[in-house]
């Protein structure tokens, strides 16, 4: 069901403006960061470009009044449902938030498919959040308006792919040529991998930094392979951290390991502090997709480097960027 | 205190434009089916057409701008929550939804009326949902805002027998002269009781399908006798399909039954699949207050006269028509 | 961490109109009472008795128009939390709630100063509950923007003492010569602890009404003494009633006592009915912070001196006040 990425929204096709047309983006769903190449990328970029200026102007757009987004969010997620909101809320359109699965007719043995129906007779596009792999393409089989993976379990959540590359580029100038190192948990990561995807993109040199457990997976070394890319593989940062441009951190999590003597023995290995920037260069960049445990030191919070509020920030502007596209208002 | 139906909200009468007088809707609680005759229905059908036209041609109607509807649901129920949302919503209103009772003032031992009166301070309206039998009409004696009930227990949930009826008007263009089927649980399904309460105004030829535990209450085969309609009981459909216009069905749970085997063994009586849809009229239509588990194939989904995704956008058209009535704007 | 009440917000300073540095509010976070002296409290009921104005003529008054507030509720508070949103919808601006910390990044354990960083880069501004006492103050040292205290366990509630004090004005016409009696639970009571020292700014007769275990604690009634207010202390209203012209009174209780017994025979002692009000005098008021259990018969409702009702509706007007001020909009 993956394979299908980009599906056209089911319907009559319609007459479309030829700038919509061009996009790509109009009444489809959002599944994955497979349907996205450099042009498609640059085009989300430039809107949500105009988007900040709109917001830091005037607070909002009003691009989407009259539209409601139904935020459909079978897991937690704080960050991520707050950000579509807001982004929905700031293109002058409205929203209405299903959290609570526990709280809903989910629990009266409803199929993911009536449910997003369900909402669709009500709104005009869904986000879903789902724990299991595969949620939002079986949703969007049965979708007849856009649909938007906010996450689904060990799957894609490509929104957070989306903004993590438009940091990249909005803080450095520029995606190609850069020597991207990626550290922590590379096996679990899902950020990791769909940026990684993202990246092939682009003349990108990788360091990839883990223990051996959480090794980034076969799978995608493969894609970095198949694409041409150069990568390296490393247990410790220690020497590369001056020649880097991004070091993009994510959580070491305790209960990947089976001893947790290893996990003590590793965990401060992956620490991001002053002492560690001290050794970076001034141009470079420190990103993490948050929440932080230990592994980033609060101290580094006021270096200007660190560009972990920057990507959260930069999170509402892509998401408007995208609402705005696939409703055809970009 | 269920017997006093339509309860005047406290406060000063005023002196009202002539149609809102006449519509009888304006500052009123919407509590029970039994406040509706077949000149309020038209009235509602009315409005509920103009807020389908507006709500296709410009997404939302600015009826209610500056006006906020407490959403208060002391019990799951994702879809009414939504629905009553999203009316709102397209109305230009806003909502504030308490939908976690184990997360409000209730836990500390608040009484229901002082919660209702409590959001009144701060909205126009409410709508309740609420476990209990009878929560909805207590409410409303203290209320001095108009409220509306959305499921009270075992008692009423007029506005989706309004959405029901609306439906069947909308699709086969009349309400007299009809011969409606209602199949599965007619005992606890509420939804049942007041549709076939609203049926009564009108011509109809009612056929009840339900194992014997399952049966319509004496109470509403009493009120059917004393409205001089006549009704067939059954306890399969059979070769009754090839001539009902309409087909209601609702859910058979397993917890109603004291015998599993028993359960197993009607459950498959009770389904509408492709089979059974092959000898039914072309003109009629299948209805489901939804969510569904086994009792209605996914398979009759793409069948025109599957009408209940209709019945769930239909809902939101009611409740805006609903909304808009009692607070004057319709 | 809580001397530093009143905290100038990070980032730049700019130059502002006139009236905004004179009312103080710019972009300040409100944390404590202790932030206001008379000149303020004039200001914010002011502001507060135009937003009344507004309110009822219009339904709202579009002053926030593209503001978004995160509503950030670590414990369950319908009232607060339902308050600040018709507050801000009423204002013109949205809301997002985020009001199940089980249902968040929380859970993951990530640090209440980082929560509100994410929020602040999607919001405007940030509404803080918080079962700990000094979470407000501890949040607000790392806010962009500013923060206001909905309450923060032991520690201080500032917009329900500001309702309060909002309220005995709006009633009674000033707040200069008053009696005041405090009745119930004084010691844990924040709400008494917070209103008295308002009231402390105005020439106020205190008596104080509680059992001796749930007399004022000593700080507050060295403050009392430190600002050359008279005070009683008293077991019972009883012939005092007569004389006062507000009377508080909160809940007491059950899980405050150690012997179950002396809570039985306390309770009935801290009771207003209809009997202990034929002894008041006839322009008194009696208020209550809600909500309320046995402390507050209903059959006092309908008597024109309880304004516990008024309260919760003045409590959004106050809180319009201050969203519009700390936004610069008042």
């Amino acid at each position: 069901m993956t394979q299908e990425l980009v599906t056209q929204v089911n319907g009559a096709p319609r007459a479309l403006p030829a700038d919509h047309v061009e996009n790509g983006f109009f009444q489809q769903h959002i599944l994955s960061v497979r349907q996205f190449d450099r042009d498609k990328l640059q085009y989300i970029h430039r809107v949500a470009n105009e988007m900040r200026s709109l917001v830091r102007r005037f607070g909002k757009a009003n691009l989407l009044d009259g539209k409601i987004l139904a935020n459909l969010f079978y897991e937690p997620s704080t960050r991520t449902s707050s950000s579509f909101q807001a982004a929905m809320l700031r293109l002058g359109g409205r929203t209405i938030s299903i959290n609570e699965v526990h709280y809903s007719s989910v629990t009266k043995g409803e199929s993911l498919p009536d449910t997003v129906r369900t909402l669709e007779s009500y709104c005009d596009l869904t986000v879903l959040r789902h724990p299991q792999k595969g949620a939002s393409a079986l949703a969007a089989q049965y979708a007849r308006k856009p649909l938007i993976n906010a996450g689904d379990g060990a799957g894609e959540h490509p929104t957070q792919a989306l903004l993590d590359i438009y940091t990249i580029e909005d803080d450095l100038g520029r995606l190609d040529g850069l020597r991207v190192a990626m550290m922590g948990d590379l096996r679990y990561g899902r950020t990791v991998h769909s940026l990684t995807r993202l990246l092939c993109l682009y003349d990108t040199q990788f360091t990839f930094v883990s223990p051996e457990a959480l090794r980034l997976p076969a799978e995608i070394r493969e894609e970095l392979e198949a694409s041409g890319h150069r990568y390296a593989e490393q247990r410790e940062l220690e020497d590369t951290i001056g020649e880097i441009d991004v070091l993009y951190v994510t959580r070491v999590q305790k209960e990947r390991f089976e001893d947790p003597e290893q996990y003590e023995q590793l965990k401060d290995v992956y620490v991001v502090d002053p002492e560690l920037m001290s050794h970076a260069k001034q141009d470079m960049i420190v990103m993490h997709p948050l929440p932080r445990v230990y592994e980033l030191s609060m101290e580094v919070d006021d270096d200007p480097r660190a560009a972990y509020f920057r990507q959260m920030e930069n999170g509402m502007y892509i998401r408007m960027a995208l609402l705005a596209a696939v409703l055809g208002k970009a």
